[in-house]
């Protein structure tokens, strides 16, 4: 297998890191070039303890330059913050690397939606149109023909992948969605803060950014899209004490309250046969984050309730993993020309 | 102050540990008699090493003997299963001692409701109109006149004060409730179980017993009572990785549109006005379950979202004081003519 | 019972914030003053949303002013870094207030000793010959008749008192002791920092600071005093996943290597007979945090290993309680007449 | 490659998930039976979510059968409670499989040590010279040709592994070890008991079986081979409110106390130098258990004390990885021809 050489631009964050983890396990992919201003100069190894020993501990971490990039890599992650991440996409794309973007700077196709949510004019509106948004099983052909991917935003997976089925089998209202979502403490960064510390944190539960969370926008873009008209989710979110996961528990009307919960399971099932990492879990099962850590499955467990006429669809992801650096692998995977699956069916440690 | 002489029935699990702990701090309250039928003949403090060298530590368990408990006892906490309570409360009050029950036997004024979410038989049905729903905000003169309190539960007790001046001020539709509620671990009980081992709970997250968590129908009757009307709610659990705190984020639709943030905020802050337990956040906070644990308090967040017309209300309280064992010394309080908040305005650590 | 106003210097730390909380419980003390130069002019309740509807609320954060503090208040606490405070108590003595250092500069009574390990000068020497070690247990009379306490630090507290029957009663060789102390995370402080987030810590294990943490001279002045001449400890820290707790596993190889557990324990329960808040443990029992949360209790397990000649020593305090804030009060108590456990008796959440 | 079909008997526990975990990621490794009586009858990815659509969730789980083993097996995991095991291994050594056995029944020698230490006869004593105490770093030869290995546990693996250097190259005293081991809660098992609830270990820290935990004497069985004298150590052991990992914090006495921290650390990396897995850390930097999770490192922070004379090893493992059920693979790799590291180079997730 031929080798690709791959740049991450960002290694400070939880993003970086496990990007970097997933790596060692990659049969073809080898990390040539890891950037951050304020560790340059350093062994990856000694920024990163867990690494040594492992392929890519030697690389030593550089400034990013687009040039220099474009001499060492094949494709480029970009795990930086929204606002910077689009001129270094810009210039990579200039000197001919793939970028799998994982900020959000590109997953909104209308840039006056991005300026309304993240207060920031979009300076680089022409690529806008050349980036495919990359949810591998809705748009794998599409990822596989392009040069720029807009990483999904984890929160928006978990909901999106929770959904399609109940809106493509037209099966819910769309006008009346809520999602209660919960995320693992790494969806809040590796920013020194107080609020994140571990006593703030710890054997606590809060909500946070009601209603104003900037994943909703990317939310209704795609289920908008799916349904044909314009969608409005009520979209919620609390930050639970543990590193990892999203569940995300979508409140829905059916159509029909009729709808049996069989029924409800035939369109699921039907839907994502050939998508291995959605899982519908048995009857009366519910998903639990702890069984997708680490890796990229989506577990969807389903919910009838006669006496509300409700379809509940519970959603678990790893936030990192497939909220974040797993589904940037796995597009990369598709760019390069190799199975989706490259390098990330292993299972993390469950308990 | 005269000594009130309390015991306690069920002092294996949490609720009866954490009354334990609250009455160290009673003025005027003395535990009596502690029963455990696994447990009798051992000295508290052996059984409780937190309890030593504290008021308490010496009383010497028993088995339950409702003579022996009229002999000693002047209010009798029952600490014990659903099911088994309502046989205690009965030969309690026949031999004359004031019964606050912590089990759902007494909280359903329907028996038939009773046998179907909890699938037994009430056979203490003569007692259900005796019984006084022990929620200290909305029923305090008529907990003052009661032999026998049913204890709210841990659930109930957050969505219903949640809900409260929503529906008491009609702002909110009645018909369109969804209650996505967050307990921690205590919640589950004190049994051994593998499914609440420290390694299945912690770095884990998880939805259980939808849609029909024993606690709606609780819920249903209580807001039923309160709107004039019969209602449902969609009522949704999950568990967290935290020993105590229930956080109910609960989702509702206005009646009008166009109320605001403000005018909500003025019908909850006048409706609870004389209600100390009960805080309204300022504009924009919204409730962490570490700043009511060990507390009576319920804290509640208010969002309005013009964009889908929804008030959201979060609920924080603490499952184990406000939810169980702290509004039962409330009620005990209130029934032997002490102030409602004596021996509970103490803060437990915060981090 | 005659008020006494109390002031508090550094509210942003968790041992201001466990101050403030011990307060709402006293029967006699009012937080008067509150300071912090980043928070001044805010309420406290808005600062510490936690203490909102509880007395102390209503304080407006001010700037330190030693006239003013003269001026509202009888005694008050220093909740400031090491260096910070040695000016502060002076100040303050000089206007005729009682102060409570919760920091380290009047722990070492030796300059030079200071200056080594904090690497920085003492310029406040003068007022170390004045200043009183606050372990109550050892230093009562002395306590009480003091202007000046050096509150002692939390893993100190836990090792003197784990210690001090067994020099005291001459068990064990003194020039052959290993601590190993364990420490919850607000033991590391409240400032933003990336190697206290909640994911570096949680699930996570770690030592630190080997072989050279700041409280080793501490634990040596007090331990030769007591012993009579130089002691020299091997004293060795870690972080825990946990908010609170210490436990020190401390390792002493026994004079008399054929020495019983009962005759072990019958000398150490002598040694504490009056002193409530130290608690030898039944035999075959171990310390837990848990179980000292929130309180003044050092929990002590007692050990003997025949197979190696040595007693090892389980003791168990809580860092911010009787590690500090706790302990400042029990203190300030005692400087104020009132009988030393006043407002420390209440017990924590257990679970 | 030829795939090799491997059993697995006892799923319901750690060990028996983290090694379903490893295989699948082993390239040639398949699961081809799992056994357990309570589970036998169900579909293994029904009794493991994680499981399902990856490599085993199909296999059906079985009771144990020997002959049946031999048919469907060339080697076989046993991961179930000391005193099972021997009879089990028996059996599938005499009808040809090789065994790689997780309990204790194999680890020492003598089986008297075994009678006085387990409180059990060894009823297989004619095999206890066969087996092969399977430490890779040690014995790589002997596993290589050993058809039954005594698979090391999990503390033993720790301090060995920590201590080897230092005793191999003769620098600390033999008879003055004190060893402060502290686990994570997978250590206890996941039979349903109170003391292992989430609630009891959650933000709470103890010390347990002090001074008898029975990996003492498969320590000093190790240690003493390599000393070439009978050695005793201090043992003593913590329960950490983690998942996983062990630290083990290792105070030894130099021979020579002028002996510096370089030496130590030229003769630990002498030592190891053709050893991946043992990682000696940079000068300062200690170990964290995370960064080890679900590896096969064993990292090694070492510390001089000159004011103590001491050197201070802190060895960190992951309990159920390198401690059980990844050197049960690793030392299946070794019998079955493979390099050591097959299937185990993966990182797990660190945050």
């Amino acid at each position: 297998m031929k080798t690709i050489n791959v740049g991450l631009v960002g290694i400070t964050g939880y993003a970086g890191m496990e990007l970097t983890r997933l790596l060692v396990s990659h049969p073809s992919m080898r990390l040539a070039m890891a950037c951050s201003r304020a560790e340059s100069g350093k062994r990856l190894g000694d920024f990163y303890p867990f690494l040594n020993h492992m392929p890519g501990a030697d690389v030593v971490i550089s400034v990013f330059d687009p040039q220099e990039a474009a001499r060492q890599c094949d494709v480029v992650f970009l795990a930086v913050p929204a606002g910077t991440a689009m001129d270094m996409a810009e210039m990579l794309l200039r000197a001919g690397v793939k970028v799998v973007d994982l900020s959000a700077d590109f997953r909104l196709r209308d840039p006056e939606t991005y300026a309304t949510w993240y207060k920031r004019e979009h300076v680089c509106t022409d690529l806008l149109h050349k980036a495919v948004y990359g949810l591998p099983e809705l748009y794998a052909a599409e990822i596989a023909g392009a040069k720029l991917i807009a990483n999904p935003g984890c929160y928006p997976t978990s909901v999106i992948l929770g959904l399609y089925a109940a809106i493509k089998n037209d099966l819910v209202h769309t006008d009346d969605i809520v999602v209660d979502a919960k995320s693992g403490a790494t969806g809040a960064g590796r920013k020194a803060a107080v609020p994140t510390l571990f006593c703030e944190i710890s054997d606590n539960f809060r909500a946070y950014g009601l209603p104003t969370h900037r994943h909703t926008p990317e939310i209704e873009q795609e289920l908008s899209l799916l349904a044909g008209h314009d969608m409005r989710v009520s979209f919620n979110t609390h930050i639970l004490p543990t590193n990892r996961g999203i569940l995300s528990t979508i409140y829905t009307k059916l159509k029909n309250p009729a709808t049996s919960l069989d029924e409800v399971r035939e369109a699921f099932t039907r839907t994502w046969e050939h998508s291995p990492w959605i899982r519908i879990l048995p009857k009366g099962a519910l998903p639990e984050t702890r069984f997708v850590r680490g890796s990229m499955f989506c577990d969807l467990g389903l919910v009838v309730d006669p006496r509300t006429g409700r379809l509940i669809i519970v959603s678990a992801i790893d936030n990192l993993c497939r909220g974040a650096s797993g589904q940037a692998m796995a597009n990369a995977n598709l760019m390069c020309g190799l199975p989706v699956e490259t390098g990330l069916n292993t299972l993390a440690p469950l308990a």
